[in-house]
């Protein structure tokens, strides 16, 4: 929490507060009262005004970290990001597993379409080999937590959009379609600016940032059978690597 | 490249334009000439004035992605970003190895400290056991690409700070002080705003984001022997899990 807020950076102040507040709360700084300081209080701190201030707890809650309750003020609600582990395993359902009471898998759109140069290289396929695409968008608790443009081999998944309709979940899509089980062999992590369509994908207020997977799932016999480009919602996951 | 840049969203009109130029050339657009179009032309396409745009390619220039040549235009100098792997053998120097000509790693600062709760519960230690802590900064071919706290047991490396500086390198200083092998045990990764202390280690455009890693090394009987939080450019790198 120390240290000014910086002006003229590229980043609106009240996302600077957002960040601040938000470490604060991860840290406990707060944990005796179980809420946030009165918007006066921060903004003496920060020396900001109210109005930033309250720009930057709105955009907590609308991320679930905080609760506005009428008469009482800011309350705590999550402390910390979702953990999302990534390994040989990682599955989205078991991954977010007991963090969330409830996830979801919503499949936006599909397509059957030829692989370009990228999507063949990670594929292992002749590029303009025949895929099925999917976007999706997947929720834990109501929120969104990730978007997800996947590809899979057309050959050898075409029912892939409706075994994932069906089942909200790839592992249980896969299964459907006679692949009981399946490996993560590469996870290649950056970070970047939310762009428009996140912003109504992931509901994220402006500037936010977003941590992009691009990932390949193969066969237990090595060969792939999903490449995935996923956009998470950097201030709700975080990722752990267990070696 | 397609859409238009946003306005009133918190993140300054240069850095979302500076995002697109690199995807861009990191897909390969500008391969032909191996430039990036004219000022008037990126200006045009991006529906703002010829200063963003400057901006915009002068924030580049300092991530090493393009370089400005008088009299002929902003030759594209790397294409992508390094590529970091997490993994057991998760090293620095071998990690970049041949991506780049030169790695050198900087002491900043280090002291004796008692352990505090994070510190602690990484490291398995009481709380307020005797650390070593040290902040270093790591370049590859001068630029900076990242900045590390780091915390060791001080009953076993209390030399960490000289045998740091004299190899730069911590696996190099473990080796000095007999621990030949470590493991990475577990990393965890997350992606914030960039603070004032990051611009000036790291080198950074106001706006910028930095990838986090907080990480635990053990020794080969799983014993920690460092915990390390580490702050990466995010324009800089990519992290890789390979599994």
């Amino acid at each position: 929490m120390a240290g000014q807020v910086q002006r003229q950076t590229g980043v609106a102040l009240w996302r600077q507060i957002a960040d601040r507040i938000r470490q604060a709360i991860s840290a406990g700084a707060y944990d005796e009262t179980g809420m946030v300081p009165p918007e006066m209080t921060l903004a003496v701190q920060f020396g900001v005004n109210r109005h930033t201030v309250r720009s930057a707890l709105a955009a907590l809650a609308q991320e679930g970290i905080v609760r506005a309750v009428q008469g009482r003020g800011t309350l705590i609600e999550r402390k910390e990001r979702l953990n999302f582990p990534i390994s040989k395993r990682t599955r989205f359902n078991s991954g977010i597993g007991e963090q969330a009471r409830e996830t979801r898998g919503l499949l936006l759109d599909h397509g059957e379409e030829q692989a370009n140069d990228e999507v063949a290289r990670w594929l292992k396929l002749a590029p303009g080999t025949k895929v099925i695409r999917l976007e999706t968008v997947r929720k834990a608790d109501g929120r969104p937590v990730s978007s997800a443009t996947s590809w899979f081999p057309a050959a050898r998944f075409a029912g892939m959009p409706d075994a994932y309709e069906t089942t909200e979940s790839i592992t249980r899509a896969f299964a459907e379609l006679g692949l009981s089980d399946y490996i993560r062999a590469t996870t290649e992590i950056t970070a970047a600016h939310a762009e428009a369509a996140d912003l109504s994908a992931l509901e994220l207020t402006p500037g936010a940032i977003v941590l992009i997977t691009k990932a390949m799932n193969t066969d237990l016999d090595g060969v792939p059978v999903q490449y995935s480009v996923t956009r998470f919602a950097a201030d709700r996951v975080q990722f752990t690597i267990e070696n």
